[in-house]
């Protein structure tokens, strides 16, 4: 291992790593060496490599023998770049260190300024000026190391913090030295009342917080986080250690970040906040409210305050984002009127942001149209087309719709639901509806609480806060900064002006335009979805959103690009008609019993099940016939001779019957039956497991008028559409077939009953395709039998998701949230396919089918058909289609477009 | 195809076949053969082969071309040896056509005598006793060509029979020739309104005879006995054509059936029954009460009768059991006091008599060890060791116990249930408790009913009747010929002198002694069982029935042979050393929850349950703690050093709560709650799905007190016992695991608390194994995961079953007896592994789990592990043992030992 690399320096123009080397320098260490390439103006500096992090944690906290004497060679050459000593008493280098894993991780120890200041060296400073300045950055170097590197709490230092401003009767830029002073004594008395202290020597200081930095990489956030984002704990971190540049060494200094475009609707103008004689900790922490980089209404913003630096900032991120190609967040410092650059990164955005962005980024010539594919995820999508608060609702409802408050639009979309002012509650809550997380401010702490939440509320900080932040990788609707409104986290108050909610009352915000509502206010669809629906990409309406705009062209790249057709489960007619606006190729589930719900034909469906005789029975199938019939013709029409999958019965008879007494009597009365006879009857379809019950397929064969009754219905309904000259492609599905038997004789029936209907309308022949639910797991182990008799088979992943693990998704709500907190399971398997378990039988079924059957259609219409890693997924077993609901259609054409191009 | 022989000629002390060709000649036809070439008297004949039949059903019918011409070779070949020709008025050849498969099938045509006669040929004999004789032989012809070829119904030939002997006032021995022509008249009379004419010609009434076997291969009665006893389609039939000799020529002359051995307890002694003057038919049919050959109580028999022939008849079966090696079942035929073999094969018997007859073989130097452990079934011990009716139960309950008549004992065995007239309705009694059977006679038709049935009793017929040959067959318990009771079927009558019973009321049987009583009579244990529970072969009692005796050294022999290890489920001390005595190897499933229901221990259960607070939860885990220590003692104890594994609590929390809302009043008093406040928790406890709910390992992880409770008391329990010198090797297993992490973080969990407990008791290191069921289909597809934290695997096959088919054992009776009948499913899932489907997870199970951990043990616990035909299965797996309740253990000990010896 000896002479191996382990840091790498950067500074004056060059650098010894360059952005590639993520993976070994962290993505904040490569990005400031390929800045510092680029002749960008970045304070020099040096970075250990995540290998050293990888062996600190293999050897128990021990380094490797030679990273003392490299860190030395890095640190003199630093020394030489700034003509300062670390230490040195007349021109004292100070770093700062930060934390930069391969992957952003805000759960880890992140970031101590000022590093290398001891007493000695603020002591020996005598102009009063400079004094002060060292006073300042001294106390702040106390208080993040303390807190940082040995574990003191941060609330302790910002109360003496606020005793000073007390004291001072300012901010801290207004603070005397005495204050100052004072200030730093307190600081000092914390760490005298903890028994912890403050190393003198810079160079311990510097190895503290490398150590810190290291140790925090298994830290239980940081653990709980990559278990959260699918990180794996090999990766490890890089150590950045970097000249200090000062924003808060007076009013020609301050500090900021920026995003090259809008991060919140994409559009292609700087965006970002400053402070004046601030230092960087200042902006994110959110406690000071800064001004925006390009302000509304004519404001000039940072041009005003330092025009030089706003001129090199905008032509930088210009320069980087043609550099990386993406939108880059960037944090800055200015120095005297001098522009510093810390770090750029990939910005994160909110759905709207991140579709306008990816295309504009393409007719730009930025990038192609695959890559503009890749840039947009399924959430992003999905936070698109989230729906809006319903200004009608909002009116009718005066209570419930009045204005709470308003703050910073931090993630789009709107949310309802019930208050909850803890992570802890929020989690506890989320079980049983939407829950709004309602917190002065988020800490890494509060992840999964965000996360479990439908909504986020904070009353401090700004749009990059950690909320922010959060929110919008999350895809939550996100208001920050409502500083009118006064939050009691220990008490579990919200107040806004006379009126208080607490835990467990109903809120809604709207996080586009960061307003806040009292109340559950009906939401309705937004506006991209509305467009999407009506319109193609040249009749769009001029008032048009652009991300809407853009999602329209996007969806068209996605469809070039991708090899897995998209269907939708589809019950109605209306639902069919939606689902084909939105780009869905065909119904890939229709399940017709929800038609049975239907006001007038329960009651048939009912007398059918409690038939005394058969002639009863078959007098009121007749009745549901031309019922089912009309509901076919219906979907075939809004089809318009896509294929639609028909699934034939599929619920235990009893789901049909009432279970309250009254209505029992009411409908034996109907029937002209003994209120006990029927009463005994509805006992006796009880089940003790329904989903494992007398229900799918194995109704069809102990009942067989019934299938024979749907299967008449689908055969009249598509002659007639053939005999009116509308193409039908029917494809009729056997739910829950676990044997080869089954499928074959109920094959048998289907084909019987459609010979005898074609010949009895004097139709000419249809092709009806005859399939299978694949969705009991001995479906997928038997598949090579079940394909000889099947035209198709669609895996029901929701059932089988069911059986595969014997999770009952009504009754995996006691234990299921353990299990994903506790990290048994990475994911809800009901949400994202479980690869290892239930995705072996997908695989397995999918091969083994095609084995025997050549021409064997596969497809998924669980709800995993609508989410994009589950999609992903379905394209590497190569599946023919997914089908979803229709409101995921776009949804599962981007992951679809996705999958292909990442399986290239 | 040209050249190849269709037909095999026997006869004169030679044959074209051999005894080898069953396959081709069917079991008759290659016996036949043999007995030839071994010089046995047998009258001459040929075989048409199986490859005829298959030819005729694949070939719609038609026979392959060179068919009639080698007839007609062999028919001149027969004529020559009898001196006689078919048609020939002066010495006529009369011929028997029966069927006979490679597998003996009753559920098909079996015979036609007297084949030859026409009007012309009886109408011819002027000599008055060979013309009454004769007229017997075609009536005869009439009645079976009527029945069996054109499908006539055998009443009404019965009915004419019953009319003629009231004209003649006796039975046909009686019938003058006036009496034999006036119901030969009747006879055809019957054919004449069926519009059907009988054959004049006697080749036309052959080649009908053969037609009508062919054909009948695929009758639904054929069809449905080939999927009960899983017979292959493909066999096809074979067709014999026999000279005819005759029993009914005078009385000189007879019929009759005989066993080398006694059928119904092993004895090695000729038995079996004839007629004087009567035709084959008249013994089987029961309509008759035949002679037994030896008689009891010093009854001469045969002997009497027919001297010569009884001498031949005990040589020949003695040279026919040396031959074959197996007892024989023979029907012969005495023809003016010769002796005619007419078929001998392998004979049906009881379990009692398969236990014995193989162990006596043995001894005599007939077969080896591995082949008499092959040649008994898992159910002939089932039927050994099956309960006898408790004399005492008898005389405490006066009416209940009342001896209703006597009969024959036809199976071994006690069985009490409702009565049921018809198959059919015993069918679908059957689903709600036992059911006993009660016929005048059993025919083909009666199946299925026969199947589900506990016991059969029928007022007709003899030891080789129908009803009597065909329980047997099943295992189950059978009286028949009970002639002191009258059964109407169609009213549903049974009366037995005042007394009458109708449908579903209580009747036992007792097969061994043919005793039928009067209500429900509850059972003890075989003798059989007693034995084995309390000795050993060295210290056998006197009195011992020596199939009990017998069953002893077959099953040392069994243990001597086997490779899987055979262990039982049991969950007391009690069940424990039963299970020892019976030969378990150790506790393969120790249900702790059955521990729960204790009087006194619900009531800690039901507070932990309910508990308000983690201080009262604890405080009832720590009552509960002792009890369950105790418990695992016992269970210890009785294992003596063997291998227990103990599985932690499964079942769903809302089992041990009660239902009743009274119940639920008295037990929040108990508990000093709100009966709403307790009545809430129980609703919440409800689940929609408890089978796939929070149950098994997912309380584990929820709930970890309550495993850690357990495990504390089966490590203090095991403590204790080494600490006192006594042996222990506990298997901890957890339940319903389904992922890695789930195991893990439970192993780790119990790993920490035995390590406590261990260094609390100051106790040496014991091992203990920890390992976890695989039931969830997705713990098999993982097994590769799981094993690198398990130490054993045990299949929980009954789970396994209902998640991998989707089918709750709870609710699948509404459609599972659909399925097994419509032949959906071969046989019923929950009792015979699914190798199919449950089969394939079971063997990638194994596979994968020993692919990461050589040492992994692996076993299956359901109900599966007492079932012979899945033992052979797990037995081609390769798992390490099985285990099945207490009493299974000795069917289990023999089936592994015959799957040991068919696998090599």
């Amino acid at each position: 291992m000896d002479g191996e690399k382990l840091i790498y320096g950067f500074g004056g123009g060059a650098a010894d790593g360059d952005g590639s080397q993520k993976e070994l320098l962290g993505g904040k260490g490569a990005n400031l060496a390929e800045m510092s390439r680029l002749g960008i103006p970045v304070p020099p500096g040096f970075t250990l490599t995540t290998e050293v992090c990888r062996r600190y944690h293999e050897h128990d906290g021990e380094y490797p023998a030679s990273l003392g004497a490299e860190m030395e060679l890095h640190l003199a050459k630093l020394e030489g770049f700034m003509d300062q000593g670390l230490g040195s008493v007349e021109r004292p280098l100070l770093v700062s260190v930060r934390s930069g894993g391969p992957i952003s991780m805000p759960g880890m120890m992140d970031t101590v300024l000022n590093l290398g200041l001891n007493d000695e060296i603020v002591a020996a400073q005598m102009d009063d000026g400079a004094r002060r300045f060292l006073l300042d950055c001294y106390r702040r170097l106390l208080a993040m190391y303390g807190d940082v590197v040995l574990g003191l709490s941060m609330k302790d230092f910002d109360a003496a913090l606020a005793g000073c401003r007390e004291r001072a009767g300012g901010d801290e830029r207004d603070f005397t030295i005495d204050d100052a002073e004072w200030l730093l004594d307190e600081y000092k008395a914390i760490y005298e009342r903890s028994g912890d202290d403050f190393p003198q020597d810079p160079r311990q200081q510097l190895w503290g917080a490398v150590g810190a930095v290291f140790a925090s990489w298994n830290n239980q956030r940081a653990i709980d986080y990559r278990r959260l984002h699918d990180i794996p704990a090999s990766l490890g971190t890089g150590v950045n250690v970097q000249a200090m540049v000062f924003g808060n060494q007076g009013p020609d200094c301050g500090t900021g970040v920026a995003f090259s475009r809008n991060p919140a609707n994409g559009e292609r103008r700087l965006y970002g906040e400053y402070l004046v004689n601030a230092q960087g900790e200042d902006v994110v922490a959110g406690t000071h409210t800064p001004r925006a980089i390009q302000g509304e209404n004519g404001d000039p913003g940072l041009a005003e305050d330092f025009p030089d630096a706003a001129r090199d900032l905008a032509e930088i991120c210009e320069t980087l984002e043609k550099h990386f190609g993406d939108m880059q967040d960037v944090e800055f410092t200015i120095q005297h009127a001098k522009l510093f650059m810390l770090q750029t990164r990939t910005g994160k955005r909110s759905g709207p942001a991140a579709v306008r962005t990816a295309v504009d980024m393409v007719h730009e010539g930025l990038i192609g149209r695959a890559a503009a594919v890749m840039r947009v995820e399924p959430h992003h999508v999905v936070q698109l087309l989230a729906p809006e608060l319903d200004p009608g609702g909002r009116e009718s409802a005066p209570e419930a719709g009045r204005l709470l408050g308003l703050g910073l639009p931090a993630g789009p979309g709107a949310a309802s639901g019930r208050i909850a002012f803890t992570a802890e509650r929020a989690e506890e809550m989320a079980a049983d509806g939407p829950v709004i997380l309602v917190r002065n401010e988020t800490s890494p702490e509060d992840i999964v609480g965000m996360n479990v939440a439908s909504g986020i509320l904070t009353t401090r900080g700004g749009m990059t806060s950690h909320a922010a932040v959060v929110a919008r990788g999350l895809g939550k609707p996100c208001v920050v900064g409502a500083g009118s409104l006064i939050v009691d986290e220990h008490v579990g108050l919200l107040r806004s002006g006379d009126r208080v909610l607490q835990e467990g009352e109903l809120l809604s915000i709207e996080g586009s335009r960061a307003e806040v509502f009292e109340g559950g206010i009906p939401t309705y669809p937004s506006e991209a979805l509305q467009v999407l629906r009506s319109a193609d990409l040249e009749d769009l309406p001029e008032s048009c959103e652009p991300a809407a705009a853009a999602l329209i062209e996007l969806l068209s790249w996605a469809d070039e690009l991708r090899r897995l057709r998209v269907r939708a489960n589809a019950d109605t007619p209306e639902d069919a008609a939606v689902a084909v606006a939105l780009g869905a190729e065909g119904i890939g589930l229709c399940r017709t019993e929800h038609m049975f719900f239907h006001e007038e034909r329960i009651s048939w469906v009912r007398q059918m099940i409690l038939a005394p005789s058969a002639a009863v029975r078959a007098a009121a199938l007749a009745k549901l016939l031309p019922v089912q019939q009309r509901d076919y013709e219906g979907i075939f029409r809004a089809l318009e001779g896509r294929p639609v999958t028909i699934r034939l019965l599929d619920p235990p008879l009893h789901e049909f019957l009432p279970r309250r007494e009254s209505a029992l009597i009411e409908l034996a009365a109907t029937m002209g039956l003994e209120a006990e006879a029927v009463a005994d009857r509805v006992e006796a379809l009880v089940e003790a497991n329904p989903m494992l019950g007398h229900r799918g397929c194995r109704l069809g064969v102990t009942a067989p008028e019934i299938y024979e009754m749907q299967v008449e219905a689908i055969v009249r309904a598509a002659c007639l559409m053939a005999g009116s000259g509308i193409r039908v492609q029917p494809e009729i599905m056997v739910p829950l077939t676990g044997t080869k038997n089954e499928m074959a004789s109920l094959r048998e029936r289907i084909e019987a009953v459609t010979e005898r209907v074609l010949r009895q309308q004097g139709s000419p022949k249809i092709d009806i395709l005859v399939g299978t639910m694949i969705e009991v797991p001995r479906a997928a182990l038997v598949a090579d039998e079940l394909a000889t008799v099947a035209d198709f088979f669609s895996f029901g992943t929701n059932d089988l998701t069911q059986m595969t693990f014997g999770f009952s998704r009504d009754d995996a709500g006691a234990f299921l949230p353990s299990y994903i907190e506790g990290g048994i399971l990475a994911a809800d398997p009901f949400a994202t396919l479980d690869r290892d378990g239930v995705g072996q039988l997908v695989r397995m079924g999918t091969e083994r089918g095609r084995e025997v059957n050549e021409s064997l259609k596969v497809g998924v219409c669980g709800e995993h058909g609508g989410d994009g890693r589950s999609i992903e997924f379905f394209e590497s077993c190569g599946l023919d289609y997914v089908s979803c609901s229709p409101y995921r259609v776009p949804v599962a054409r981007l992951a679809a477009a996705r999958a292909a191009v990442a399986a290239r």
